[in-house]
C-alpha cells in the first residue's frame, strides 16, 4: 500500500469549466476510491475526437465543470473496498468502456456492451454513490466516459481498467485504449478478413488506419482507402493503404467505382467516417456471396442507414461494432502484446508528444488536421 | 444407357400457355441433353409459390407457352456429352439454382450464387445453345429456372442436380429441393442458433415453418412465430413454434413488442415474408451485443430498408441468404441424410397430394392458403 491510500490526493488536472474553451490546469482533490474502484498515477494520455466533441458540446447536453481524457497509460496507487484483480503498482489502461464480468453481455462470446459499465456520455459521476471523485475546494468537478484522465491522478471502476504487461511501454500502448483499438479490432475481430482478400477502409483519420493496420496484419491483397480528404492519402500508405479513392474524384457512386476495381466488389469494408452516405457506400460495395462490411463511425442522431434490400439478400453482412469488439479486461491485455511481440505498429500512430502543461496544443493539432495522435506527458 | 438415350422422349407435360390460366396436359416432345446436359424422369414434383408467381405473371415480362416446377425427384434417363457425375438411374433433385463448380463462388466456402447457374427466372432456354429442349409439334416451349418439372421428363443442366441417396423416398424428399430448404438453411447455416437461444421467425409459410423447423432441431428454447395471419399459428406448433406475435394485436411496433418479451430482444430471427416492414422489425427485434437477423424473403423492386444506423453499431448482425446457403450439389445430399437420419422432418410440410393430371387443384389449395407443401404424382 502507497502512503498516500485511503487519503485525499492533490494533484493537477486540465479541467475543461467551458465549452471550447482552453482546458485550464488547476490543483484538484482526488477522494479515494470506493468499493469496487481504483485510483490510478496517469503518466500517459492522449487526446482523441471523442473528448474534442464533448468539450465542444455541440447539440449535447453539456456538462461542466468536466476532466476530459480517456486513452491513457498508468500505474494503480490504491484499491477500493472488494478489489482483488488489482493491486497497487499495476500497470494499467483505464477504458471509456468496462466489462463488470456479471451480465449477458460480459457472459456472451461475442458481445463488449457490458449492461453495467457501457460508455455513458452524460454521466459525470460515480456508480456506486452517483458523486464526484474530484473536487476544487470543496466544489465537484464532473467526470468523462468513467476515466478521466487529463489528471495526475483519477478514480475509475475496476470494471473500466485493464491490467496490462508492465514491461509495455506506456507512453507507446495508452494509445490502445480507444481508436487504436476500436480500428484494428473492428478489422481483425469483426471484419475477419483472410489471408489474400481485399480490403475498403472508408476514412482515413486515427480509428481508419488503425483499422488498415488490422488489414495489413491479417495480411490483406489490397487495401483500399477512400476519403474527401486527399491529403490523408500520403499518410495512409504507412499503414498498409495500397490504393485510395477520393469520391469527389468520379461521376459514379464511390461503391461502383469500388466494385469496377475489384470485380464486383471488396471482400471485406470497414466504415471509419460517421457519415451515413460512407456506411450505405461501405455496404453496397462488398462483393456479393461473401462480403462483410463493418460500420464503426458514430452517426448523426437522425440519420437514416438505407439500402435495397436485395443488397441483403444477395448473401452480404453488415454488422457495426462497438470498440472494436475487444472486452476490455479480458481482451486489451492481449493487444498490447501483440504491440510487444511487434504484430501490430503502434508508434506510427504518435505522430506529436507534448507536455502536460500544454495540453491545449493537443486539442489544435487535432482540430488543425495535423496529428494522428499526440500523446500528453503527466510528467511535464 | 436406357433404350431413350439420344432420341427425342415424346411424353406428358402442363403447359401454361397464357398468365394464370389452367395448366393444360400436353403431349411435348424432350430433346436429348446437349454437352454438360442430363435428361431426368420426373416421378414427383410440388408446387412453390414462385411458380404461382412466375404463372401469375404480374409486374413480370411474361414468357409462355412454358412449363413450370422446381421442387422434385426423379432418376437421370441420360446424360449429355462431358457428365461424369451423374449416369442413367441415379436418384437425383433437381435444383432451380445451380453450382458450376468452377466460378469465384463455387470456390467460396460462404456463397452458394455461382455466376454461371445463379437463377434467371427470364431465361426459358438452355445456355448451352440458347435452345428450348420441349417442344409441341415442332413449336418450342420455354423452360423455368432450368429445372421445369411439371413434365414426365425434362432437361437440365448437370450443376442444376443434386445426386442423392436411391433409398431416399422421392415423394418426401422432393420437397426439400426449393423451399424447405430454404428455410431450413436460413436458420442453421446462417442464422446459427446456439442450444437454448431465443429465434423469432417472421411469417409462418413453408419457409418460415422450414425455418422454424431449424430453430427446433439447434435447441432453441423459444420460437416466437410472426404472422398477421392468426390461422397460421395452430399448424406451427408442429414446426416448434412456442410463441405467437401478431403484429395487428398491438399498438407498439413488433420488435417492441418482442423486445420486451424477451428482456431486449431474440437471439436470432428469420424473416420469410418478402414484406420490407417485417424485415425491418425482424432486423429491430434482435438483442444488442450478439444478436443476428437473416432475411429471405424477396422484396419488391422499389422496396428500401431503412433503420437507425446505432442499431447496427451496437453489435447486431443483418445478413441474407438465397437458397439457405446450401450448394445445391455439394450440401443438398447431407440434407437428405438429414432426413433419413430423421434428424430433420418433411412429412409435416406435406398437406396435400394430387394425381398430375389434377395438377390445378395444387394451384387452387396455394392460392386459397390450405397447403403447405401439394405433392403431384407424375405416374396419376
Ligand atoms: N465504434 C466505436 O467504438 C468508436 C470509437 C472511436 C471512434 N469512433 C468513431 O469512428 C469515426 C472515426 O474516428 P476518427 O477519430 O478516425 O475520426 P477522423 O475525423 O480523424 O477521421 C474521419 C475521416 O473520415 C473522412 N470522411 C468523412 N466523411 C467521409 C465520406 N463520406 N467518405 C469518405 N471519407 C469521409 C474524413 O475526411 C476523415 O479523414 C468517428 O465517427 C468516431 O466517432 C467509434
Ligand atoms: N431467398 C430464397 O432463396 C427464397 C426461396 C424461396 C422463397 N423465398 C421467399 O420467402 C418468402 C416466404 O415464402 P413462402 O413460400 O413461405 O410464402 P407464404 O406466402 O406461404 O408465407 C408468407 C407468410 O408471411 C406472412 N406475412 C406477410 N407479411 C407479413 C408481415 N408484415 N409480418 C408478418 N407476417 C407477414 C403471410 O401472412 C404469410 O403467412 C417469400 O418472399 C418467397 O419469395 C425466398
Ligand atoms: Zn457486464
Ligand atoms: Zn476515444
Ligand atoms: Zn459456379
Ligand atoms: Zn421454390
Amino acid at each position: 500500500m502507497s502512503g498516500t491510500a485511503g487519503q485525499v490526493i492533490r494533484c493537477k488536472a486540465a479541467v475543461a469549466w467551458e465549452a471550447g474553451k482552453p482546458l485550464v490546469i488547476e490543483e484538484v482533490e482526488v477522494a479515494p476510491p470506493q468499493k469496487n474502484e481504483v485510483r490510478l498515477k496517469i503518466l500517459f494520455t492522449s487526446l482523441c475526437h471523442t473528448d474534442v466533441y464533448f468539450w465542444e458540446a455541440k447539440g449535447q447536453t453539456p456538462l461542466f465543470p468536466r476532466i476530459f481524457g480517456h486513452e491513457a497509460g498508468g500505474i494503480v496507487e490504491s484499491v477500493g473496498e472488494g478489489v482483488t484483480d488489482l493491486q497497487p503498482g499495476d500497470h494499467v489502461l483505464p477504458v471509456f468502456t468496462g466489462e463488470c464480468k456479471e451480465c449477458p453481455h460480459c457472459h456472451s462470446e461475442e458481445s463488449n456492451m457490458c449492461d453495467l459499465l457501457r460508455i455513458n456520455t452524460d454521466r459525470g459521476v460515480m456508480i456506486n454513490d452517483g458523486q464526484s471523485r474530484f473536487s476544487i475546494k470543496g466544489k465537484p468537478i464532473y467526470h468523462f466516459v468513467g476515466t478521466s484522465t487529463f489528471s495526475e491522478y483519477t478514480v475509475t471502476h475496476v470494471g473500466c481498467v485493464a491490467k496490462i504487461n508492465p514491461a509495455a511501454p506506456l507512453d507507446k500502448v495508452c494509445v490502445l485504449s480507444c481508436g487504436i483499438s476500436t480500428g484494428f479490432g473492428a478489422t481483425v475481430n469483426v471484419a475477419k478478413p483472410k489471408k489474400g482478400q481485399s480490403v475498403a477502409i472508408f476514412g482515413l483519420g486515427a480509428v481508419g488506419l488503425a483499422a488498415a493496420e488490422g488489414a495489413r496484419v491479417s495480411g490483406a491483397s489490397r487495401i483500399i482507402g477512400v476519403d474527401l480528404n486527399p491529403s490523408r492519402f500520403n499518410e495512409a500508405k504507412k499503414f498498409g493503404v495500397t490504393e485510395f479513392v477520393n469520391p469527389k474524384d468520379y461521376d459514379k457512386p464511390v461503391q461502383q467505382v469500388i466494385a469496377d476495381m475489384t470485380n464486383g466488389g471488396v471482400d471485406r469494408s470497414v466504415e471509419c467516417t460517421g457519415s451515413v452516405q460512407a456506411m450505405i457506400s461501405a455496404f453496397e460495395c462488398v462483393h456479393d456471396g461473401w462480403g462483410v462490411a463493418v460500420l464503426v463511425g458514430v452517426p448523426n442522431k437522425d440519420d437514416a442507414f438505407k439500402t435495397h434490400p436485395m443488397n441483403l439478400l444477395n448473401e452480404r453482412t453488415l454488422k457495426g461494432t462497438f470498440f472494436g469488439n475487444y472486452k476490455p479486461r479480458s481482451d486489451l491485455p492481449s493487444v498490447v502484446e501483440k504491440y510487444m511481440n511487434k504484430e501490430l505498429e503502434v508508434e506510427k500512430f504518435i505522430t506529436h508528444t507534448v507536455p502536460f502543461s500544454e495540453i491545449n496544443k493537443a486539442f489544435d493539432l487535432m482540430l488543425a488536421g495535423e496529428s494522428i495522435r499526440c500523446i500528453i506527458r503527466m510528467d511535464g
